[in-house]
């Protein structure tokens, strides 16, 4: 059987990666999750400042309603046009996504790998959110500043997230048919979102 | 400990439903679908055409960006302007499950009951989904027609819902943030969705 892979998608303060994190340690297998742009720089050449522009967004917007850079995994060439475009840099971070699952089972936080494995078997799929005020909450504990800015914050980082997915895997980001399985982490608590992709794990048969 | 309640919001095709029917059976609780609209036109004694109208969404795109129509769950007397409006008759239901919920602990499918609950102690929320493909073909089951106006009859049913969901509860209906637990039926399958959702109670310590 193939390799296993989490894929994690979660809104910032929803505790998503802290919980990835939680169940890449109880499965004993990696966890990834940022470190995936700098292997996709190293791997491209492209410089890494790039991969961080298009995270944020800067150029996502212009072609916010170009149908084009939805993802289909093909790799632009050095010497061709395109080569340090959003999707071509999109496309890199996918194929080291793609290579680390050939290589081990491994848990995988944003991304978009929801969407580059959306056919993949021996694949769970998880989306975590929470409410609001768990978000603003949790988010204290990274971003100093008032809780204006701190729900300021958060409202850019979703739309950002939603651009981003917009562009690159179409559709709403936190739409619950892009996903295999949705969790409340502010009502369940963290330990109980690692059990509950356990348990789902258990039901759907992966291993 | 409160009586517990699994809300489903589903797809039609997705066989949301028939896992509604077949969780209720196993858990052995009643399980409440349409006939809640039966039950919430007896009790307030208007009209039960009234209320498909409602779900039909003949009068809900009118007033679909009107935020008046949120559920608050006040319902309006008889002799009172609105007794008959679309918020009322959503409240009635509201009510009737409400008054369900209190009785006893039971599988309640539609009628933005997540909204309704969405506070509610021993509640767990799920949302059941399948890829396109499978909804089609599910749906032949049911309606006959071409594939054509198959799709055609399930892109207005989701528009309807999301319709509906959007007046009355705000935000989008298949938005993964509303539930507590999301599901792939069609990659699942209909038991092992039981399963899910029974491990998911499990974990969330709902009985």
């Amino acid at each position: 059987m193939e390799n296993f892979v989490i894929t994690i998608a979660r809104q910032y303060g929803s505790g998503g990666r802290t919980v990835g994190k939680m169940l890449a340690e109880k499965l004993g297998v990696s966890f990834y999750d940022k470190q995936i742009i700098q292997m996709a720089s190293d791997e491209s050449g492209i410089d890494v400042k790039l991969f961080g522009q298009v995270e944020e967004g800067s150029s996502v917007k212009a072609s916010l309603f170009n149908k084009t850079g939805l993802y289909k995994g093909d790799l632009i060439a050095p010497d061709q046009k395109g080569f340090v475009s959003d999707e071509n840099i999109f496309n890199y971070q996918a194929k080291i996504a793609t290579d680390l699952a050939e290589k081990e089972s491994c848990v995988i936080v944003g991304r978009c790998v929801n969407y580059v494995f959306k056919d993949r078997p021996n694949t769970l799929r998880v989306f975590i959110h929470a409410p609001w005020e768990f978000r603003v909450e949790k988010s204290r504990e990274k971003i100093s500043g008032s809780d204006e800015e701190i729900e300021k914050f958060l409202r850019r980082d979703d739309k950002r997230k939603q651009d981003y997915y917009r562009k690159f895997a179409g559709g709403d980001w936190s739409d619950a048919t892009n996903y295999d399985l949705c969790l409340n982490a502010g009502k369940l608590g963290f330990e109980k979102c690692v059990d509950a992709i356990l348990a789902q794990m258990n039901v759907m048969g992966i291993k």
